[in-house]
This record gives structure tokens, sequence and C-alpha cells, in this order.
């Protein structure tokens, strides 16, 4: 089933008014979530809204906060969340991270008590699409355990980079887990095996049988230590920079709210850099193929695909889920 | 086989003055070469000293260039590195990026035209040796197969994370490839299958035989399509913000030379820092371990067990290679 975007978006729109949000935010809120679906990332749009919503009754996010700068020195920031929607937070963040770049080239904010960002790669596009080169990451609840260890202490903590390209922008959006739980139980639904090992039986064997994972909550990071290292690394700079909650003061509470992040933006050099950013894809392009039906894609690549197609054809949609939002 | 530091050193500074450093800089780049040993990173210490003299001797290194900013806004910078020893240069700009931190909070400092830096962790050391956080990366000669293809074309791009901790730097140094093809080599030299597939088979099937590797030159990235996508970021950042030669530029002349890095410091917010910081080590120690033997470990951990173990007892050198430099 497909839905148009203006469908979504005005449902969206229409339950979190019902919430408390003003019109405003909730126009902003809606427009994030119904853009994520459109993109093809369905587990931060539709899919992820009536999580959104209980967290909001729940009082974890509060839909009236703003958030607030609380420190700064030169390019570098310090703000506080206060709870308020995460898509808001970070919209604002990387903004002034952007007006910060704009000022002395490179720009960084922190910000702690903020909530989930839905999908990290959102920022990054926001970025990219007036022309400044944006990095952003967060910490969540633990989800991965460390290297050496068999239980969750680290986060999977999404890391976004995005460049600004004429014919579509360069977007990385990844976890640092090499499939999130909700993969798993996507292939796990399915009956279907992973196409390679996603973690740890409970027997402490490497495996691609994807109810072994969430049976032994060992998911594996990428790389092995090397991802395990890179997730420590993103929780320390997102924790200090901000003075927020770390992975461990977050899993504490059970809940995953109140994170902490950090959006650095930069201006690019002028010069050479479009035909420099096409010279590395075509590179990348060059090699020969596993399989010819499959070419090499840069990241970020079929993303305006997708939108394209969502546009074109519609929103494909889970109907369950979007009963269940009908109904909210 | 174990030598004295400053034996190793002194012979290092011996053969560079004979190749034409000047004191200063033969002292230098002889102690960082010294120093790569000494915490154990022999591939990027006396194991590579060889190739580093074969280099200045083919004119690729210039050991009486320097790095020279060429542009540069606020706290953004562009350097030249006008194929100076590339440990040299990366110095120069990693205190460049914690001057301009000091003065706006967060400094990057982008190179182009730079060489090899030797063992990347160095520079992170640097930064946080004196309370900056230091993030460092640099692109390769294509080493690694982008997902998809089946031939080198994207970088093991090193990068680097640096948080200053008064008990010991948490210090990432990793590079994208699962394994590096020195440590393949060491595998098959021993006769040993890796821990972990490192790659693919020239049949196309992941493999631990590090032998089928290094025939069929498909180096696994760290995550698979995850850090195919983060070497290709890296390799765009490194090369736009320098205005640089990308990883396709480098591999087109065969050798490693003239490749763009980018370093980034950042002054750490004062508060309550330690105490977040310990939060987050030991809540990853906290997880019950896999093997009781193999306690968890922060990245860079090991380092100044190694360094004290060095300097104690002496650092252990491969005598082929030892042999081989004294005779230089």
């Amino acid at each position: 089933m497909r839905i148009p975007f203006e469908t979504l978006r005005a449902e969206f729109e229409r339950v979190l008014l019902s919430i408390g949000f003003s019109a405003d935010r909730a126009r902003q809120c809606a427009d994030i979530f119904a853009s994520n679906s459109r993109d093809g990332v369905h587990t931060h749009g539709l899919n992820r809204f009536p999580v959104f919503v209980q967290y909001v009754k729940d009082g974890l996010i509060d839909p009236n906060a703003t958030a607030e700068q609380v420190g700064g020195f030169g390019a570098l920031e310090q703000w506080d969340g206060h709870l308020a929607p995460g898509m808001l937070s970070a919209t604002t963040c990387m903004e002034r991270a952007m007006a910060l770049a704009g000022q002395h080239g490179i720009g960084c904010v922190a910000i702690r008590n903020t909530n989930h960002w839905m999908r990290g790669g959102t920022y990054g596009w926001q970025a990219a699409n007036v022309g400044y080169i944006g990095i952003c990451f967060t910490n969540t609840i633990a989800n991965v355990p460390p290297w050496g260890g068999t239980q969750p202490r680290l986060g999977n903590n999404p890391l976004v980079i995005a460049v600004p390209r004429k014919d579509g922008h360069v977007v990385l959006d990844m976890a640092i887990s090499q499939y999130s739980f909700g993969k798993l139980m996507q292939y796990e639904a399915a009956g279907e095996e992973l196409p390679f090992a996603g973690g740890y039986s409970k027997a402490g064997k490497l495996t691609t049988k994807p109810g072994e994972i969430t049976e032994s909550w060992r998911l594996l990071p990428i790389g092995f230590w090397k991802g395990s290292g890179l997730s420590m690394m993103l929780d320390l700079l997102a924790t200090v920079l901000s003075q927020g909650r770390s992975t461990a003061e977050i899993t504490k509470s059970k809940a995953e709210y109140g994170v902490s992040q950090v959006f650095i933006c930069i201006k690019p050099t002028q010069g050479n850099t479009e035909q420099l950013i096409e010279q590395i894809l075509e590179f990348s392009r060059s090699s020969e193929l596993v399989d010819a039906e499959q070419p090499i894609r840069y990241p970020g690549e079929s993303t305006l695909r997708t939108r394209q197609r969502s546009l074109k054809e519609g929103i494909p949609v889970d109907e369950k889920i979007w009963e269940k939002v009908k109904g909210l």
C-alpha cells in the first residue's frame, strides 16, 4: 500500500496537535517523519511514530520545551535540549553549527538532554542542502557489547557525514552495529538468515541466524574490535563536549531519552570541489563488479531515487502501523 | 632482541643526517620512528624506516621542504605539504589546529601534497598530551575494493580520535580495512589463519586464509558496506578540504605520496570531564567477559603498558630489519 506524502504528513500533524504540540512544531515534526518514510527510512518514519507519541505521553519528550544555548567559546557551543523533541533540537543545532561555520569556517554544537533524532541523515541533508559539509553523531542506550564482553555496554551511536554535491549529496548515515535490532527482527519475521554474521549466539559462536542474536543480545559492532572502539569514542565525544549523559547513564534509566549529540559544520573550500568529488565517485565505480546487475553506489545515492518514486507513486507503508497511527 | 630507545633513535638520526636531513629534522623524525616502535607500532617504526629512506632517495619525500599555509578562513585552514616528510607536516598541522582551537574552541587544518604520517596515533597523542581532543585522518593509495566491486578503489584511510585523560589518554587509531596487508603477511608467514574473515578469495568467498586475500587483493573494509562508505567519506573530506589529491589520483602514481590529510582539534569543555570519561570506561568494563583472562580494554589502553616495558627492557626489534638499518 502506498500513501501520498501529504496524506502521511497531515496525519502525523493531526496526531501531534492532539498531544499538545503547537501548530508550528507539529508541522515541522510531521514533515520530518513523513520525509524519513519518503526517503525509504521507514524505521524512523511511520514505523517509529507510535513510539514517539508514546514517549510524549510518558513525559520523556516535552513537546513544548526548546533547546537553549548554555555555554560556548568562539565556534564551539554547548546547548541543553531540555528533553524537547529530538528532531527539532537537532535541526536547531545543525542550523547553529552552519551559522558558526559561516562565521568561523567550522562550527561545532554539542547538545545534552536531547532526544532521539530519528533518522540522523536528516541533518546531513539539511547541511548539504545549503552547501555545507555536515558531520553529526549521537549516543544511544547500550545495545552492543564492548569487544571482549558479552553484555551490551556501548550504543550503536549513529554517525552521519554529508558532503554537498550538485547532482545529489553524498550522505553516509550509519550505526556502529552491523545490523540494527529492527533489521534482525525483519529477517527473523521473514524466516531468513542474515547475509553476514550479525552477532554471537548464546554459545559464543558468530551467527547469521537473527533469532540467535535477539536471544543472546550480542550484536556485532562493525569491524569487531574496531567498531567497539569507534562507538566508545563517539560516546566520549558527545558526552564530554555536551557535558551530558553517556550511554552508561542513559542505560540506567531503561528508556532511551536525554541523549547527547554533536553537530559539526564546515564551509567547503572554494575551488575544484565538484570535479574532485566526481573523480572520487567515478574511480569507485570503475572497479569490476561482483554482480554485473549491481552497480557500485556512493553513500546516499539511492535516497534521491527512492524519494522521487515516493513522491510520484506514494510512500509504501506498513498497513498495520498506518491503521494504528490513524487510530491515535 | 631488545634495543634501548636511545640506541634506536640515534641510529635513525644517523641515517637521516646521511640522506640530507638537517640536524633538527633528523632528530624530530628519528624520535617519531623510535617512539612508534617504543609504543609497539613496529609497522610504522623500525619496520617502515627503510621504506621511508628509499622514498627520500627516490625523491618522493623532500627532506628540506616545509609545509606552508596556502588558505584559510577563521578556524579553518588549508596547507600545502610540498612533499615534506609527512610526520613533520602532520605535527605542524596538529599544532596549528590546537592553536586555532585555543582561539576559536575548534580548529581544522587540511593539508595537501603531504606524505605518509606513519602512525596516525602519534598526532592524537600529541593533542591529548596538552589537553585537546584530536581527530585526524588521511587518505591513502587504493587498497580496498568498494562494496560491490572486486578491485581496490578505496584507501584504508586511517582515522584517529583522541580524548585526553589524566590516567592515560583514550586514543583510537584505526584503518578502515579489517586487517592491513602487513598483518595478512604476518599471518601468512606464520602459517596461521586470521581469527576473522579478512577478505574475499579469488572465487568470491569470505576467507580467513591470508594467502587467498593477498592473491585476490580483495581486503574487507570494516562492517562490509559500512566501512566502504566511511572510507569514501574520509577521502572526500580530506580531498575537498585540502583541495588535494584523492585516493584516485594517488593510485594513478603507483607510489603512495602526495596524500591529503585533515586535523581537527577541540578544546574540551570545562566541567565534569574526568568523571564522565571514567563513567564510560567503567561501564564498558562492567560487562561479563568472553574470556575471564582477557579484560575489556579502552582504545589505546595497552599503549602505556607497552611504552613502559619498552623503556625499561628495551624495544623488541626484528633483527633482520635492525641490521639493515645499521647498514644504511
